[in-house]
């Protein structure tokens, strides 16, 4: 009875479909996509896979993702380091940093308060980020936690830990999203944008 | 200077983004998946994607995918060899194996003909096929390429080439998808299951 491929290739197809997003057909396509034309990319893909878990982890500063002790933010001497943005994830880090505007630093909290998934204060960053503050030189805090409702409480226990620090605590603007349609716009949306209203 | 973790992620990135149907955008989201909670899918991923590259290739005798000498299918003795169902590609024989009522074994094409894309009679797997049919003991050949415009002439290169063999060709049947609403059908589709039609 001749060996069976089954095992190595339903792996596969299971790995893929635990993926978010990634459904069973979708699994499926891409891991007969692998075993055909994509030998070369699997290999390239399983080498990526482990160089990812081997080699990234959290900085020590500011916990956002890096090969090295320091990641290329804190490192980076032109960055105002009196200046924190403090974020969830470092996927919203990235989309930040991709305007490519911002010139201050970060720091990841590595989560945001969830009572309900037992996600506590004593789980996220939050010592550390107090700790930075409290060694001075820091002007200002952003609040750029997610416009959720935990979120939003994420950012408002920030800001409660912070309150005996000297330092300016700010929190990303909320309005209409660039390009919306008011017709269409949901009432929070236009209530934020109401109370943030400016000078024209 | 810290050394950067871009290198690692964005390759990663970019490895996902070469899979069909994975944008950028998707091929971010999964890298920070596999970064934050998903660091033992990453792992098991890398070991799947290893192991097919390493331990999965055509089976001799049909070219259905397996880790042994011989498919699953081949070496089962309770499939009849004596039909011989052509596919193009394995994921075609896996979804046919998925309906699970065929009971004969397979030959993979590796491919279909397509000249504009170079894919000539000797790029597929002919003249193993030829060789199989030319031992006896088959009976029928049944052509199951895709009902394309490639398929069917694969489809209608192979019959030819079996032409001199005293065995039975025939092919998949066409007509309506059960399901289908004759409104919206396709003139094609209507005329396959015209011409198809059945005593009732």
């Amino acid at each position: 009875m001749a060996q069976d491929a089954k095992g190595a290739i339903e792996r596969l197809a299971q790995g893929f479909a635990k993926l978010p997003g990634i459904g069973p057909k979708t699994a499926e396509r891409l891991t007969h996509y692998l075993l055909g034309e994509g030998r070369t990319e699997a290999l390239e893909l399983a080498q990526a896979l482990e160089a990812i878990v081997e080699r990234v982890h959290a900085c020590q500063r500011c916990f956002n993702l890096t090969e090295g002790q320091l990641c290329d933010i804190c490192s980076d001497p032109r960055r105002d380091s009196g200046i924190i943005c403090v974020v969830e994830q470092p996927r919203d880090l990235a989309a930040l940093e991709r305007v490519g505007t911002y010139r201050g630093v970060y720091h990841v909290l590595q989560g945001k308060l969830a009572p309900l998934d037992n996600v506590g204060p004593e789980q996220l960053t939050l010592n550390a980020l107090m700790q930075r503050v409290s060694e001075g030189n820091v002007k200002e805090v952003i609040l750029a936690t997610n416009p959720t409702l935990e979120g939003d409480g994420t950012a408002l226990y920030v800001s409660n830990m912070l309150a005996g620090a000297r330092v300016r605590i700010t929190r990303l603007a909320r309005g209409l999203p660039s390009g919306a349609v008011l017709e269409f716009a949901n009432a929070q949306m236009l209530a934020d944008a109401l109370e943030g209203r400016k000078a024209f």
